[in-house]
């Protein structure tokens, strides 16, 4: 899509162009697991912002991918995203029942059930991942280490120590590193990977970028989650604080919060300077992810 | 492994060599998330009878492959059983309080550590898979396969699904073919990819002998269920009556469970008739499969 069209635009075009390739990966319900299957497509489709396959897709601008080789990594780090959702509004976890606007998955479709279509979306994940034109198993195992214990899963562990305690500004990036940066740095890695090699120089900057737009995403969800109504946000508002969780409006106060959202905003900017107009995409992103009110 | 080695000292030698894979890749809980690392090795060493990595050992004979490109897929495919047993043994699947012969993960860690350790267990198979030498993208999507709605998790859910009613020996074959026939499927098929290619007489006969000896299994691990005791079993004995589960014996009687079992085990046999030596220790692990006492 060219330069030229407004950011709005191109975001709806990949939105609704995941939205088809999620469709796709998960065909229609049949056979003996139906309900499974059912309750796998409940959870993924019609819903969500779908920011990590928007990274995804701009970061492969960065390498003049074509965007087809970049529609299997974004889906896969979409249904990496929606099995964790699934998985942490199980009752043994935050035990919530709002998701995307809807009841969550267990009470929809039972616990076992959930718990099942979040393993099962991981397992399709991987297999979407695999099955895409010029993806190599390093895809696979960077994929991995993002969902695992060094990662994403890791990071909701933390979380998880951390109810009930106050944790400074430090030790709260350390834990968003792990639990929503790690799946980020493999949206934008997987998204870059599928072009040109990228030169040192530019993956560092992306590392940057990463880091500081991932834990400015965190930031924002924090603060909406305080000014922020269930409505708006598609799921349980001010949970943070009914379940005494660690914040960044707890360790920062609003205003703090906020300050340092744009802080982070614009490190995210300066991360990117040394790649020139190709990274228009991740900029506008960065934007967003600051400036948006759900 | 020379040809003249008993099955007995070849599947211990295996078993301790997949011990040391899987200890090195849970390296040693550290860091802020250390005690679900710990729930991860918990779950995974120090018992279980490999039985799936010792099919992939077994497969990669069948095209002479090193023994060391096998180490990656045997280990994958472990983490992804072991995974699959601490979700099951969850409260809200099966609530079985004991495993491999020690209290279920969740009893020794907690319900959301289980959680988590069975999905970072999923995450890390994948990453292992992919970082093993000579790995393409399709083995991971192989195993992602093998793993999801239309294999284990699939399974899994027809399992749940079938409580208390009476199923078929047809109908229960349909289930275990993607609860416990899937997985084994990608342990031999992964474990054959690391050699030279197979030559289609070969592939159909190894899906042939994956049908029956996964079947095998199943029937088998239905007689020891009534036949067994929790000590031997290392896990609970009777669970099947218990829960009200359809199975092979309740389907067959155990008299009929035990010829079906026999049956198959010679289906097994024929099925590797066109494979030469080469498929010996298929061979044997279908009699081991068989005539197990755990």
């Amino acid at each position: 899509m060219h330069s030229d069209v407004s950011f709005a635009l191109w975001s709806r075009e990949r939105q609704t162009r995941i939205e088809g390739v999620l469709d796709r990966a998960l065909a229609a319900p049949a056979g003996p697991a139906a309900h499974l299957h059912e309750a796998m497509r409940y959870a993924v489709l019609g819903g969500g912002k779908r920011m990590r396959p928007l990274l995804a897709y701009a970061a492969a601008e960065l390498t003049d991918a074509r965007v087809d080789a970049v529609d299997a990594p974004a889906a896969a780090v979409e249904l990496i995203h929606a099995y964790s959702l699934v998985h942490d509004d199980l009752p043994c976890m935050d035990d919530d029942v709002l998701r995307r606007g809807k009841p969550s998955c267990h009470v929809a479709f039972g616990e076992a059930t959930a718990l099942l279509a979040g393993d099962a979306l991981q397992a399709l994940a991987f297999m979407v991942l695999g099955q895409g034109p010029g993806v190599a198993a390093e895809d696979c195992a960077l994929l991995g280490r993002a969902a695992g214990v060094a990662g994403m899963a890791g990071g909701q562990a933390i979380d998880l120590a951390a109810s009930g305690r106050m944790l400074s500004a430090a030790a709260l990036a350390t834990m968003h590193r792990h639990k929503t940066g790690a799946l980020i740095g493999a949206a934008v890695h997987l998204g870059a990977r599928r072009g040109r090699a990228l030169d040192p120089q530019t993956g560092a900057a992306l590392d940057r970028y990463i880091d500081a737009a991932g834990l400015a995403f965190q930031v924002i969800d924090d603060v909406l989650d305080v000014e922020g109504s269930s409505i708006a946000l598609g799921k349980t508002a001010g949970k943070d604080a009914a379940q005494d969780k660690p914040t960044f409006v707890s360790a920062l106060g609003l205003a703090g919060a906020k300050a340092e959202a744009e802080r982070l905003r614009q490190a995210a900017h300066a991360a990117l300077a040394p790649c020139g107009a190709a990274a228009r995409r991740l900029r506008e992103l960065a934007d967003w992810i600051v400036l948006r009110s759900s």
